[in-house]
């Protein structure tokens, strides 16, 4: 059984999609994030940083941080989803955590959640975003999937770009990657995952 | 043989500061990125997101991306500063790659190189650093190194609190990750990783 700490955002989501892709048993714990729950001492023992997604491994007595260290934790202990070859699937993983969601994130911040408070931040994000699905267009007009096969470097990027909306971004400008979005959009495990831990909506669609 | 392509940038100095503490052989091959030089096609060729650093590993006929990935890559291949425990390690890696890295990033964007353009974009990353800085300090009142013993958690992390006078932050005010900083600063490999490909200045200390 698994502890999922989690919260209904991109990044707490690329884990209740793995979860639901394993078919794993999980028990969902909200942390409501607007209400500061994050900063509670028994989940910043889980979580040292303060942010959702975390998990607990019960039978390994685990508790595990970061999204990225999840995914690849739970690929490896169920030895799915690592792509046609492994290092090719960590690498796109690494470009998500250290590109992809931290330079989307601040498109959200500033363009849909401040917006008005810092134009220049506003075009520096706006314009990355840009390059980044550029980059991904690119990719996918090579391969099916990031790694090759469907893997969890897709479960990490999508829940990313199902937010083009925010990012004020044309999904439909990028063919490859909107073919790809589309793709796993149809999941049926995505779309249980989508949903966790509820409140949410359905899954946009360009 | 390895072949590196970097510039003396933190992202840059977590490989050639991995490198030389694994002693292994490498090619320095520098893409300035002030010249544009990261957006070639050979390059990109190597590094589809048209960052440094990325490595050949020319035995192994594989190109790899991404210095979260190169980190790992390289630290599995010898078995080696995978730290008291690989989870730990990857998670710490992790919170590097998505967070320290990206934010702090963002932090020299805006109060080194761009001030006056978005007042609040740089209260925004000046609060983030504080926040973060005190997450490390946390950590390290705690244990030695990020995942125990000194591991690649560690070489990734450093090369941007070095950075800590274009973040505006005061080391000092962290007595658990001064010590830390310090401790790494010393050691005679991350000297040497620290000056490739060259043109740089001495580690900074408070």
């Amino acid at each position: 059984m698994i502890d999922l700490y989690t919260w209904p955002t991109p990044n707490g989501r690329k884990v209740s999609i793995a979860l639901e892709e394993l078919g794993l048993r999980y028990e969902v714990h909200p942390v409501n994030i607007g209400e500061g729950e994050q900063n509670a001492p028994a989940f910043r023992a889980i979580s040292p940083n303060g942010k959702i997604p975390a998990i607990v491994d019960r039978e390994a007595g685990r508790a595990l941080m970061e999204s990225g260290a999840i995914l690849l934790y739970l690929a490896e202990r169920e030895n799915r989803f690592l792509g046609d070859d492994r290092w090719q699937t960590v690498e796109w993983l690494m470009l998500q955590m250290g590109g992809i969601g931290p330079m989307l994130g601040q498109a959200h911040h500033f363009l849909k959640f401040n917006p008005g408070k810092a134009p220049y931040a506003e075009l520096r994000y706006r314009m990355e975003a840009e390059r980044l699905y550029g980059v991904l267009d690119a990719r996918l007009a090579d391969v099916e999937y990031l790694a090759g096969s469907y893997s969890i470097a897709d479960m990490a990027t999508w829940p990313w770009i199902s937010r083009y909306e925010w990012q004020q971004m044309d999904l439909t400008a990028f063919p490859n990657l909107l073919r790809w979005y589309l793709a796993i959009a149809d999941r049926a495990p995505v779309r249980r995952g989508y949903d966790v831990p509820g409140y949410v909506n359905d899954i946009p669609r360009p």
